[in-house]
């Protein structure tokens, strides 16, 4: 049994209450599913002791302590997740999502997800944006993470050799009539504030037609513009 | 001042509590947005002392008892929303959103609004689905609710005149391949189970091709067929 002081607990609550990965550098994925989902990548599983098979056990208690859900199910695991190389990302026919400032775990973890469904090449997440080892991302990918190369980067220092289309509400050209079935790069910003401008310099504005409503979710926007793009392709 | 055993009070906090709407019939919109989305439609607008405005104010710690958001701010509104007849939804370019055991307020709300952004013509909540008037549906819609025309039916008991498409994750038949540009209905199932092999039976299966990712998610496979049945219209 793992005590409240035992280093892993201590590493783990860290990372849980960071939105980050643990001292040891891996990723905290709570929840049966996701255990499963992370296979052989897993270095750890840690579970209550009505958790049977769970390699390291942690008294209820302690263990309330270091879960990052609402209804915990008593077992994480710790993966061993590196970020990818973007240029691993630039695949002939890429399709890359940029996150530019998206801070809710939920929703990146959602664009993770879509960003599988729809045959992204890769997630890169852009300076201000969340972790993307933050345990809700994680969960909120539901296991795509696992799958998905990701990796954080500046956008200043990025060289992708593909044109970029940002999510813009109003922007003249619609996502239908661009240009998406070449290789390229689909940009979403921040939930309030949108892109900043010294990136949209460097990007061509897409928008989703919407009637009446200003805006979609950043989630919502992106598995649009993924649709589409692996539309394009199709 | 209306105190917590004020009927007015008690009333909200019942419909909160139940997720449906007051004595009177309300539907309760909490939060500075929605209570000036709901515009004329609001029938009493209550708020805390530190809210400008509130024609009625209720102390904070009454407030917080009727409130049903996180991070309250103190003002809401009681709106007079009726249901829409679903005849009145048959437009002769009609596209109508049938909610099908979809019990997640949130993203039931998401639907309303993406069904406003992409023009549809209204929304069906069929029977098991969450009550289009609870108040987390309300706040998820951000206001839509307010203009889509929405109504709760029993499936049985519809008579659209239009062919039906159902959201299924493997059907043959992708969304993109499908007539959606005709007068029609989307059907949007239970997050896990589905929908109802009777109700499959009288509709048109149709998925949204994904590579590995088993199922999207109810609103972001609503939002996704929306725009595709927008952009085949356009």
């Amino acid at each position: 049994m793992l005590g409240a002081h035992h280093p892993l607990v201590k590493s783990i609550r860290k990372a849980v209450r960071h939105g980050g990965r643990t001292s040891e550098g891996w990723v905290v994925a709570e929840g049966p599913h996701l255990v499963q989902e992370a296979g052989d990548k897993a270095r750890e599983v840690l579970g209550t002791p009505a958790w049977p098979g769970a390699a390291r056990i942690v008294p209820d208690d302690v263990f309330a302590q270091i879960s990052s859900v609402e209804h915990s199910q008593g077992v994480l695991a710790l993966v061993d997740l590196p970020e990818s190389p973007v240029e691993a990302m630039l695949t002939p026919n890429c399709l890359l999502v940029l996150l530019d400032g998206v801070q809710d775990p939920g929703n990146a973890g959602t664009i993770l997800r879509s960003a599988e469904a729809f045959g992204a090449t890769g997630v890169v997440f852009l300076k201000g944006s969340v972790n993307p080892a933050n345990p809700k991302t994680v969960r909120a990918s539901a296991g795509s993470i696992f799958r998905m190369p990701f990796a954080t980067a500046e956008f200043e220092s990025l060289n992708l050799g593909c044109p970029v289309f940002a999510a813009m509400p109003n922007a003249p050209l619609a996502a239908r009539d661009a240009p998406l079935g070449q290789p390229c790069a689909l940009l979403i910003g921040n939930e309030g504030s949108g892109i900043p401008a010294e990136h949209l310099a460097k990007a061509t504005p897409v928008s989703i037609p919407t009637a009446r409503v200003e805006s979609l979710n950043a989630a919502l926007a992106a598995a649009i513009l993924l649709y589409e793009a692996q539309r394009q392709r199709a």
